[in-house]
């Protein structure tokens, strides 16, 4: 009953007109002109709306199966993962020297968005293969590059992350599973590892897991945790599958919603592991992937929801019901369309102007990792440690609320499954947890990123924003912009004065506003993007562009966003000054 | 996995203390003493805890079955819903010359939101019975009393409400269902109602539908709209049942949630009814039920709320992840239970403000509703009516968002279904959507309550929030409270100062910021009840109670909802004050 149809233009906007990436210095985006991202967007919008979101429902409704230790993916997935494969679509970004097309990573986050928005948990399979392909491309040996990554880049491998255990999620420094060294340079991994998405299913050969484990010597906590590769079926020196190896699936866990993807759990019965990267650093090499991991979870945040808003827009013009307060529109029906009416607008405006606004950061921060990547550039890279719990924790949660309100403009339809709404939103929920929960990401970001560095990423980006407010200065049609850009970022100054102020003698005064200043700093980011856009859009339009109405829209979409949702930054800020004491006025007992 | 606890104390104090029912001077009240009222809430948390609690989960996972026309309701509801009928449970409100308990609406209240908490899609098929009966009881002639009433309160024979058609919901004067006159007074009924709760299941001897249907000579729209009993078997002169009235079950519907109540298709194909209430006047019959209903489901909202906060609370003091920041508090575990962490407490908070702050706004529209009926009180029933779309759309809008803060503590857990935060989820969202969804919630209080009677009643409740700060005014402790809420109630008088400048020349500048203001009237009633609760907690201490962490409790929770929630009033003025423009700017086909 859904459809979805690519966002070609919004995606062309922010690539030519926004980040004008021919023009950007970074190797390999001189290729990227518009004809060229055109093409590669418009035929993954074929795939996506022809083969992906047709089976989003089906994957929904049937889910993945566990039997005999054998999990059976929903009808119709292998035929579509191997039109992916076949297309090149799993390559896109990769290195050349390994398979890859080796197309910038803001091109790959592109066509994710486009497979993520037409069907969430199929893409899932690639996506996580494609974290498993960056660690060990990050850290791997040479052999072990050459033995694994070819496979991977294929997708005739897919891979893996273990990290949770049932005892622990968060705290990793907990986790039990170890990991015995043995003679011949591997180890013996054994323990249980829960909530591993695409952890068994019959799409691949073969199955490459990655998994934090315990190795003797390492101490205590999260120190002593190494990073191991343990493959389902062991690979011979030719290349060859040999001996299944002992991790095999105790379940796949009923979740409120991605069915389409199995989560396991996965018994490591004395597997055989292989270090990846330094013993007893696994963390570490954990973390060079998460800004990756998590721009790519706060990309399915406003992917899933600019699925669910095409679907409540098409309904808000179909479906008749009640009258324009000013006037009958639909003359010759017995109702108007629900788009007459002005809650029904307020609705479709929040969703518009928050994905428009999320897809903008999560290219730009795309293009930070680019920058980073192919230009060794530090401080790209100490921006995007900083804004990626933003894009993480703000666009997810940005993200539910908006596939819920497009739930709610079908009425009690919404509520069936059949209509399809509801899909969106149970599997939008789980980009709020996985990944780092929300609050660990607003944890990392107060706690840890603002002082990265001495806070020169913060101060940077100050700089950044106030840099652009000047830039438009002689603009007046920039006003109601940078007016109140200006003001959220001073509101966000303030707030991290606050912190440290008061975070010294208390670091539960910071804290406490932490899930506050997450959300503060993602209102600024998104007016630095709408900013952006409406300049661009009105340098367009200065310069005569033929679709006049495209770049207008974007304007008043943008207005829209300034008017009615920067306003929510003083809110944040008046919660953040409460500091400790209302929050944990409270003793645990009292509760 | 879940569990539920009545919370007989909070419940206790509402009545008790702020409430204050015996001194309240409405006729019934004054057998309400505490003994009484206690003993009444702990029955009901028993049948609650051990009776509908675990069938909750049961409920969801198996769902109602349609097999040859007839619908199963899941393993165990049977003897429950006997049990609930044994009990006296259904009879509890209702009026003893039918064979009800007469007890006021709001010791009914009180009950059906521990059984709602308890498990709400169950709940719903005697919730159902009582809206049916109440339509019967204000609007049915003697005979028709005679007849259907005391099977109705018995539970005996259950009751369904069916307006909503396949073309419409809302915008019920596009209704096509036919009524044609008979010789014998009665009507034929003709067409199809979608998503008619417990439309058809096996825990009743019969079922009595009120249909909302169209008979010759009404007339255009709603005008032509009347109210019918149209029985399932119809009822033979001495009471026994009869022949099968050709109303039957198209589908089940498929739902995201509350899948232990069977959601009906249903199809009368000339079908005997009879008409109640006047002729045309059908629309009348429903609305002054509405009231009733509507505050029935802003109670789910947050009744279900606070069943999720129950279980999440548990699993915060029980689950082990990390340390707290001030010093480790689990000295003797691997780590400190989750609920030290300020972020989980700041989710904690606003579940535990929300919840008792709404619970307060319904007992005290429940005690509205009793004035109004047993009383004849006007000012009640204007006020009530007033508060209805606020109780109804804030609450259930608060209640839902409340669930996913609970689930959310629970990380990943909160994802699989087994653990049971999912479907406190998927339940509470269906409250946003019937009865009126919440965007028509806001419209009715924007477009229509304020003005009643001339704007009458929103100035008596601006009067009665300015009474209640003066009445604090020499007591320093209550400053938090009252400064809060005068400046929340004088951001809602602006609001509405808005609303009447800028209405007239253009409605859509008021009603773009509906929704707004039902939020920001939301607020101002929880800041009003916590001001209330606060100054009952403080007589309470002062008066030397033996248990003085609980009212020292309320008190602290009150003051996190002044703190950090009613700074949200300055957020939906702020929306509201941007009037049509930003919501209205783009063309229909511009989006």
């Amino acid at each position: 009953m859904t459809r979805y149809t690519a966002p070609v233009k919004d995606m062309q906007f922010l690539l030519q007109d926004v980040l004008k990436v021919t023009e950007a210095g970074i190797p390999g985006y001189e290729d990227l002109d518009a004809g060229f991202t055109a093409a590669v967007l418009e035929e993954a919008g074929k795939v996506a709306s022809d083969v992906l979101e047709p089976l989003n429902s089906v994957g929904d409704q049937i889910g993945c199966v566990l039997e005999n230790g054998v999990v059976r993916t929903p009808d119709g997935f292998k035929p579509a993962f191997a039109a992916m494969k076949e297309g090149g679509w799993t390559a896109l970004d990769c290195d050349p020297d390994y398979g890859g097309q080796g197309l910038p990573y803001v091109m790959g986050t592109a066509v994710g968005e486009i497979f993520v928005s037409a069907n969430m948990a199929f893409n899932m399979y690639q996506g996580l293969t494609h974290g498993a392909y960056s660690a060990i491309h990050a850290h791997g040996t040479a052999e072990q590059k050459a033995t694994y990554l070819p496979k991977m880049v294929s997708c005739d491998w897919t891979g893996t992350m273990n990290l949770t255990e049932p005892h622990c999620g968060t705290d990793l420094g907990l986790l039990r599973t170890k990991a015995e060294p043995q003679a011949d340079g591997s180890y013996k991994i054994t323990g249980q590892k829960i909530f591993i998405s695409a952890g068994e299913h019959d799409l691949a050969e073969n199955i490459i897991h990655l998994v934090l484990a315990k190795a003797p010597g390492g101490g205590e906590g999260t120190k002593g945790i190494s990073l191991f590769i343990v493959p389902k079926f062991m690979v011979n020196a030719d290349g060859s599958l040999g001996a299944r190896n002992p991790v095999s699936v105790g379940k796949i866990e009923d979740k409120m919603g991605i069915h389409g993807n199995a989560t396991c759990v996965l018994n490591y019965d004395g597997a055989t592991g292989f270090l990846l990267g330094e013993l007893h650093k696994g963390m570490r090499a954990m973390f060079t992937m998460m800004n990756e991991a998590r721009l790519g979870v706060g990309l399915q945040g406003y992917a899933v929801a600019e699925a669910a808003y095409q679907n409540a827009l098409d309904y808000a013009k179909d479906r008749l019901q009640g009258r324009d307060v000013t006037g009958v529109k639909n003359t010759t029906g017995p109702a108007d369309p629900l788009i007459v009416h002005p809650d029904i607008r307020r609705n479709l405006m929040d969703q518009k102007s928050f994905v428009e606004g999320a897809r903008a950061l999560t290219f730009w921060g795309a293009s930070l990792i680019d920058r980073h990547r192919r230009m060794d550039d530090a401080a790209a890279d100490g921006l995007i440690g900083l804004l990626t719990p933003v894009i993480k924790g703000f666009q997810t949660d940005k993200g539910f609320d908006m596939a819920v309100q497009a739930q709610q403009i079908y009425g009690g339809h919404g509520y069936i499954e059949e209509w399809g709404m509801s899909q969106f939103v149970r599997d939008a929920r789980i980009a709020m947890i996985y990944e780092g929960a929300n609050g660990v990401q607003a944890l990392d970001l107060v706690g840890r990123k603002l002082a990265t560095d001495g806070g020169k990423h913060v101060m940077a980006f100050f700089e950044m924003v106030k840099a652009e407010c000047k830039a438009h200065d002689s603009d007046d049609r920039m006003k109601p912009f940078t007016e109140a850009l200006k003001l959220a970022s001073k509101q966000m100054q303030q707030a991290g004065m606050f912190f440290m102020q008061n975070g010294m003698k208390n670091p539960n005064a910071a804290l406490a506003g932490s899930y506050d200043f997450m959300h503060l700093m993602g209102h600024v980011c998104l007016g630095l993007m709408w900013t952006r856009m409406a300049k661009a859009a009105l340098t367009a339009l200065d310069a005569g562009a033929a679709d006049k109405t495209f770049y207008e829209t974007k304007i008043a979409t943008g207005r829209y966003y300034m008017a009615r949702h920067m306003p929510a930054c003083a809110l944040h800020l008046a919660r953040i000054e409460t500091g400790a004491d209302p929050v944990m006025a409270l003793a645990a007992e009292a509760f």
